[in-house]
């Protein structure tokens, strides 16, 4: 057969790939496994997305503007206005999901081996799109013991170099549900500002965060206006996955000229997605409140109740609906496959995601697993239950 | 400002870009602008597919897998199957456009610099995909004199180095609507196997073929299992450009599971897109027959519509609704500005897509235009009136 480029032997696999034929057989088995694994909410989207979906007023699904539709533009503007950030229709490129923002954002502003600084653990698929740009990351590592908080800004320092183009944040953070504070944000910026680089943030869970501390989003840096980069997205904010709708955000008005002939390429972003979304924004009502409210009130069952596992360390996020929880196993992943493989608690069992996909190294992170809490509080309850015997169970099986 | 990539500046404005302020200006001044320059079809999608959206039975938008659904892999593989070709649902990697799935196949076959070979004029957005996975497009030139025939395939031998990984052919093709024949396609049959290349075939228009002959997939090439990636798209199939569905199809294990890393990498393709395209194709009924009649009969008119002008050429399209005109002008383009901003009759004006944006070295096919066939059979016999009338205005003007 002919030849496969390098990028496709070195683009990563998804850290759970491994993990699902297991899964796989544990169903057939007839075991249910819970997902912790996967960032996909069952909370229910809006139902103005749902309505706009039964009364589409279109006979054509056509193309739309590459840069997205003047109605979801401005709606997505509003959004922003509303938090008091100043985001005109045009600094928006509508894109098919934050992927393709990342995507693009890539593109425009680094040459192959250039590098972008972020904080790990990270988003496994930065380390796709990165190879899929031919783009290095450039990793500082947060620690467990540290909450995940920013580095000490000396750390960033020491790894720019020429090729620097970028430093990347996930705020707040996926997997570690960290919410980076404004003094933190303070730093970034002048860091970015005297070195003359992008702050790229992805500040797609920006609408779930608990407690009392706020989301600042980087887009309030007034100075920052040719340096600032946000990925937006509906697919957490409105449980719209599957719209696959997302956002490049910028006033950096020729950086942003140049994004858009990417997104010409490609022709459009999805009609009845924006269309959808536009509603949803229009008639938003509580959805926030009430979405809130039911994460918040998992985070804290299932924080506490994971907590209470001896040997399991896990920080309380503020934001998003992940923790990066470190379980008393040497090797994580064997620990995941072993829970779909080798156990069940009366039928049941759990799926995680491996921590070492979150890092760029496999060998970080060894003991660490993401859970998402994106399932009932009952069903997290339960989770944590099956952990706490399957960890009893693998220990036990260690000493043997 | 944080400089650039190369990329950001090598990536090509698509070939309407320069006319689009004009247009607007003109319609500003209240000039009907008749739209012969893209390929957004009036045809109404599948009122199944639109009943689809209605009767969404979804209430959370989620991910798909990365794949695609299971409902809409099969019944693109039946769809496959009902033409004759062996194609399973493994055989598939639903993505976001045809756009996307030329995106990952130009990732999975080359490196940066390696070489496919097109047989120009070709698809615009070729070059932009090209370019951001820096893959270098080698043009082979088929000419309007031989009605966009295949190249002698001695032109192929002479183009092919050690950096060639693929043939890639649009077939019917857009902007030609030329047919590849079974023999033409035997011909690069036995070229991919003898120097072991990918045979890209990009059939998004395959349904529309009109007169005695026949759409051959070069799926049809069992010795080709490892060879043929062939892109698929709904956006013309069932005039659901803006659903953002399209596909790549191929046999090759290997590959396809490489093709996978990029699939994952973006989550998932559009749920409701997937879910409303199976209806479609779960009750095709005789949509294709009605558009391909509604398709043909404006083909007609306008071919031979467009020939009786003087000094216009333009071969009859076999397929797609496109076609390549040459006119009796020294720079289209500058006449495609023109009729935008110079020229109205009785207040109307046509757009049209400059040729040379369809060749790799704008120098090319100055004098040609793309004409879309989109629009109704009237408009489309108003717009070659117009277009008469403005090249006897232009050609008496270049007098003066």
């Amino acid at each position: 057969m002919p030849q496969l480029s390098s990028k496709a032997d070195l683009m990563p696999a998804s850290p759970i790939r491994k993990l699902v034929p297991y899964a796989d057989k544990a169903k057939q088995r007839g075991t249910k496994v819970y997902h912790l694994n996967i960032g996909q909410p069952d909370i229910v989207s809006p139902e103005a997305a749902l309505d706009a979906y039964r009364n589409l007023p279109f006979d054509v699904i056509a193309y739309t503007h590459s840069e997205g539709t003047p109605e979801y533009r401005k709606a997505l503007s509003d959004y922003y206005k509303g938090r008091g950030y100043d985001v005109a229709p045009n600094n928006i490129i509508v894109t098919n999901g934050g992927s393709e923002a990342l995507l693009f954002t890539f593109g425009v502003i680094a040459n192959p081996d250039d590098e972008i600084i972020i904080p790990e653990p990270y988003y496994a698929n930065y380390n796709s799109f990165a190879c899929q740009s031919e783009v290095k990351i450039v990793p500082i590592k947060s620690s467990i013991e540290s909450n995940f908080a920013l580095p000490p800004i000396e750390s960033f320092e020491e790894k720019i170099t020429d090729k620097t183009r970028a430093i990347l944040i996930c705020h707040p953070g996926n997997p570690t549900g960290y919410l980076y504070s404004q003094e933190e944000l303070n730093k970034l910026k002048d860091l970015v500002l005297k070195h003359d680089l992008y702050l790229i943030s992805d500040e797609v869970y920006a609408e779930y965060i608990y407690g009392e501390e706020e989301h600042h989003s980087v887009l309030g840096f007034d100075e920052l206006k040719n340096n600032v980069i946000v990925i937006d997205s509906e697919s957490k904010r409105f449980s719209m996955c599957g719209a696959r709708l997302g956002a490049m955000i910028s006033r950096n008005e020729e950086m942003m000229s140049k994004a858009m002939k990417f997104a010409q390429a490609r022709l459009s972003p999805v009609l009845t997605s924006q269309y959808a979304a536009t509603k949803a924004h229009e008639n938003v009502g509580s959805y926030f409140e009430d979405s809130r409210a039911e994460y918040v009130s998992r985070r804290d069952i299932l924080i506490s109740e994971l907590n209470k596992i001896p040997g399991v360390v896990c920080p309380n996020p503020k934001g998003a609906f992940y923790c990066m929880v470190e379980l008393p196993v040497d090797d994580a992943e064997k620990f995941a496959i072993w829970l779909l493989n080798d156990f069940d608690l009366n039928g049941e069992t759990i799926m995680v995601a491996p921590g070492n996909g979150f890092y760029s190294n496999p060998e970080s992170g060894k003991k660490q697993v993401r859970i998402a809490y994106v399932l009932k509080k009952e069903d997290l309850i339960r989770s944590v239950e099956i952990l706490k015997v399957a960890l009893e169970q693998y220990y036990a099986k260690t000493l043997i």
